[in-house]
């Protein structure tokens, strides 16, 4: 083990078995072999304290539950994401504690305690009913973070008061993600109403001069609401996992 | 002169100096002379009732200045967009009574009476100062063409409560022509919040990711506000122009 | 009931059962919530006087069925867009007084009287064949908002003469949308010829370097005839909605 | 004033000199009338609690200098971005109080405490010396917003080591701002070293193929960290916003 | 009809029933109405002399087969391009005189006489053998519209010695038309070979940052070889088109 | 000298001093040697007939007054484009028997008979002034060529009729060249209209989302008229160019 | 034959019944022959020494059974490379001696020895599990080709310390391909880290603002380590060729 | 010193004067401290063996003065890029044994020997005159890291006789750098004709639909030929820097 070469090649220091100049050789390429790495990494994952999360775009079936079953023997908690009908119905077949989220394509399953997070919500804004994968991504996402989740639908900014009559949740929220395909508009106006994070989720939702999610993408990186920051267009995950790195920190 | 020949060759079908068939023969042509296209350029211009509108882009001081003392010689109204200051300056130095506006980057010089256009107003919706030239451009075109306009600025949809405050002249307007730049997302607000037309100016106002104006004008083309139109960017004229076309409509 | 909670929080002022402070401090947070949001949005329906118009796209039959179902029992009208053979199918199948046209891909089913608009002419002018569902699209969204429509089809501008050969529908129209792919050239002519205003629709229809429709609405909307507006590619029903914003005007 | 005038109208009912119907028709219109607004944007002023920054980017020096007199006068904290040499000179000159930051190409001027925001640092990482204007803009806008600094420069990719010698730096911040042009892949390596929010802000450097930023800015969207959150191209006022709006609330 | 129409105006003007007044008012106005749009759109015909050309791409069989049926039972010459297995078999086997040719997806019938177009000869050069779609519909078109062509394949700029080979049918050719994917470069060699005209065809084939054609695109419209002219991506049957158009020049 | 060489070689072979084999073995290699290529070179030059022309865009007028000099003194036809002001002049004033084209930005000397190329003309349609600068680099290359050019200007689609109106000289012309700007849709109109060759040449007229000329571009790739070919945008040069290809050739 | 024909014209020069007049006519051709050009394109194949590689997209079964039967009874070796399941399982039975890999989609049989490349090891490097279909294609044809080749997988710039893990491995390479999707960052790292050439290779590996691969290849292109060089999205067949004509140089 | 410190900590250990626990807790961090990199990046720059190469772009002729003066100071060889005349000169006047090369805009002096590398050649074949300023820096760069360069200018592929003529040329290159613009085609045809390494640098020559070298870089991307490898546009810096990290191979 690594940990033991490490340990050993100090012992020999200390008995004279090994010379400093020859210790000092080793260790000098230490960045470069695994037992530092190893450590690392695992240090890593304690820090971050987040269960690893399948995407399952373009994975087989075969391969999705060969991963699973890996996991779920190691006990640890399941998250697997962009599954389609029959993936997440095999999965839900061989594990039937675990739940497929039809709308969101997700599978979770919760073994181990999540994480504790302490009680800041984040607050998700779905601008339209065809943001609702996506929003619901994010929700899943969260949730198996350990967050509370608060969600807010069909907010799109043709109906503004819609959005207005949600004042509230906004104000309750520690972190808002703003799930919006189209125009991508939603975003900047939650960003003038609430003074916390906005994290802003584009959606491929449109068609024609949509560009599969870009028109979004473009209007929130412009937003002229300050400080609202972008993720990848569909990428629910990611935003989740952002307002983790922000909600988590509040609990420190 | 052409209708003189037209007369000339219906004389001659007349008097019978000209067979039916050599008659045919010519009229058959008719499209492709100069006499019917003439008469109908004519005929377009009575319709659309609307003065010539000199695009000072790329126009030297000495082009400008005689085209408009062509006009002026006619006693025509002049109006001059995309004016730099120098071509602005000369020509206001040239023709005192006309004025021009350096924000707007418009030459006007008023010498017949407009156009009457009745009681409509045309309001312009702008998003920030930055959008100020393009807006003032769409309302001294608008003013030129005989039109009453109304303008609100400075309503970006970061404080959304900053539009909603002007919702009685939203309410007054025939038509609404909103500019904005950076996510070009008030159009969206606004076409949600009235029942008239709402034509949509992206501006080239921003930076990095804004493309110009792509992700204004992208916005636009995507907006969740059903029936809102789009014109090109920064094309404040245009915007009035199609303003123009609705609202005289109104008074026929 | 919202209104109810008004009334009765200004009884209770009246009647000094609430302070004015505490009035005035529910008052001031009444855009965030329910209650005027749900009277505005009310109000915003009445006035835009619009049915609600299903997007089909993206929706399984199950969903189209369960949401036609609900409007079908409200007594209201019904128009869905965008639908497949299959889901256009079933609609009809069910609801046997509905029509499904194929080329249009829309199911329209009116229950209520449609909303008057007077006599002014939509007419809708499609270059190809190719570009006919979209223009059926336009036409069957402004016929159950109320108008009058007159359409042109295969008066695309490579045969020039066959558009001049409907110089009097031209003339007879109140509003003009054109319908057009691959270059999207025939608004800048009809733009020329006709005074009221004009609506440009770029189709996806093109290959290569037309780039799903790109070629046509960058096209349109660097028409070179003055006033002409442009809405999103393959979007009939939203020319026809905003044809719809300023034909009613007319009648008003 | 409005609060006069809504404490008036409640008055009236108290008293009976208006009706709750009539209070009722005013009262639910109120989301489009200036009270309202006034209220709830002076509170959204103060829950957001920052000063507002001037976006020197197209201002002539006469503006600037009248908006930053306003504001001085006002006894308000000044922070002006994207100026050039002479307009910063001029303000410097002005108000020698000031600072103009010449790389950074901002001025500042404290004249009232900063907002307080706890012991948090930001970590600002910037990838090349090129990239230090945009850093440097975001370090100046996080200060004036209260926060503490700490900056690393020149640990771009292609020297790895340079980057994980600032092991420490990164372990205490409370937020990372990542600034970097070219391919823009910095954010991603320290996404996976740290656990606290990361964001990225791509710049402009760069030649060819960078396409004036668009290169980092698709790098850091595709980042194969999970949850990092990006800004516009050369957008360190965002970012330092965006960290400000995260950083805030760890003290609250 | 119209052209007794026409007649019947001129009688009546000879016979003097109609006044010249009246007669030239009706005239003013022929280009918008049918009888000389008629005329003219026969006599284009006439000019151009080139049979209708029936795109099958978006076409179903149905569709395809009714198009044919009414152009066969008209005497009439056939060509179809993009058809895919099912609908070329299909025609095939309704008209089996008739060739379906699964290379270039073009079906062709010749019931009439081709017309003459001299001893001036196409060649088709086509850099790769997955270009060979685009080359061959190129090469049935022109052959239908009465041209001699030559072919020459796989000559690739990278084995440039395979072209050079070719060059006593280069030397013969009276236009040459040149079909390449990828990087498009085969035009440029060819265009710095020859004296006559070029055309130059971009085709989708490649992956990646071939962008379905659009390298090929930019490469032709960049040719270092001056007068090479260049149409839209896999356009075989627009460069036949095009060389049909010199070609048939030759001969005059 | 090469020939010499080769000459020798094979007077080598002859008189025995060469073996057969080793004559082979140089001679195989002969596409890699300067004589074949010098002389092959020689030829083109011959077959195409045409003088250099020199790109004056990025050439400082020392290095254009050297080139033109050296031309100049080899008695040679010179044609210099994309000349700045400055340059025009300073080549007009070293040859004042040379003509500097303010509008097309070329330098014209004639000193040797200009090649016969028969009757055809050459029209060159012109949609707007502002595209003058392109027409004209077309008709002064033209022209230099050897070959009659007309000229038709301000025929933009938008006042379709001012076409119409020059149907003589659309039946005149052996080749037609369309230059427009916008929307670029001139060509396909005038495609439709005549059956010679049509070669349009997108400008960088415009602004917003023309694109430096991508949209006249695009447009024009896609035009609905068959058989219509596409230059760089700008490259009234190329078009001139590829016109003279194909009009020579009526002559042979 | 054609050498045959050289040899002929020489033997008449040698004998006189050819005048060297004649015969230089005859030899100035030459490179447009194609006895020459044979020679000479076999020549190369024998420098290049590399097998044809069969590019299996956009084949059918029955062609790639076709060719790859020719070449097997040739005795050559074969690579086929973008076989589907279908495709690659055909070739599998129908040569049992032969290989399918199913990730890396490709067929390989050796029936002849490969080509001696000497002891240098192409180092193929893998961002992530996504990427290895690509990777996996550059291992094989590397192989093909008659290299040695060392591969490490999954060492994202995310998780920097599994790179920096395999230090060994970076020094001992001779050529490093990297393979990454997403952000591309994993060549400017590994090209600050070792000295010998580094080929990238962006894959497609991603979504939304991946653009299929678009921001990897930007972010390849604009590496800040200095000589990093880039294939095209997906090209693991380009990049080990490029590895193998640098490899096999350092054996010469 | 770093490496003392370590010794240090060895020495410690082997006298008992720490723990080996404590001992593991520093040196497990050793990646994230300074020494380890230092030593890391100093191996790094000893392995490479390149100079530091000063990018001029963006840089003051006051901060490239300093820099290049800290440099010479240290006895270091000199190369700066991407100078402006100004620049340039102002470098020449301070150090006049340098030389400042207009046309490749950089500036070298070498008062080291330059690395050894052996006798294999660099060629740097161009395609146009307008490609110099590309192809001299990269001349200037490989001939500063001490390779032995051969340069063959104007064999664009328009004239593909000129680049045959140099076959000696490219038989005799160890690596050769191809730089060509617009359609960028060259490297296909040289791929074509050598077995050794081609690195393809796009220039930003040409205009209009070259947009500053994209079709360039497009067309090098797909190259036809197999295993050209490509840089950024204008990259002639990185493409001889990437030749030099394969040319030095040849001679370890």
């Amino acid at each position: 083990m690594n940990q033991q070469e490490l340990k050993h090649l100090l012992e020999e220091v200390q008995s004279g078995g090994t010379s400093i100049k020859s210790a000092m050789e080793r260790l000098r390429r230490l960045p470069f072999e695994d037992v530092g790495v190893a450590l690392i990494d695992h240090h890593r994952e304690l820090r971050q304290g987040t269960p690893e999360v399948i995407f399952g775009g373009g994975k087989s079936i075969e391969q999705l539950r060969t991963i699973v079953g890996h996991m779920v023997a190691g006990g640890r908690n399941i998250l697997a994401t962009r599954l389609d009908d029959d993936a997440g119905t095999s999965l839900e077949n061989a594990w039937p504690d675990g739940c497929f989220d039809r709308v969101a394509r997700t599978f979770s399953l919760q073994q181990a305690p999540l994480p504790a997070t302490g009680d800041g919500t984040i607050l998700i804004a779905c601008a339209g009913t065809s943001d609702l994968p996506v929003a619901k991504e994010a929700a899943n996402t969260a949730r198996m973070l350990g967050h509370t989740v608060e969600e807010v639908t069909d907010v799109g900014v043709a109906g503004i008061h819609r959005l207005l009559a949600h004042g509230e949740a906004l104000e309750r929220a520690a972190v808002v993600i703003v799930v919006a395909g189209m125009e991508g508009a939603l975003p900047s106006v939650v960003g003038g109403l609430v003074a916390v994070p906005v994290i802003a989720v584009p959606t491929s939702v449109g068609y024609g001069a949509s560009f599969g999610g870009i028109a979004a993408l473009l209007g929130m990186l412009n937003s002229c609401a300050a400080g609202v920051t972008v993720v990848n267009i569909d990428n629910g995950f990611g935003a989740a996992f952002a307002a983790s790195r922000i909600n988590r920190r509040l609990q420190e």
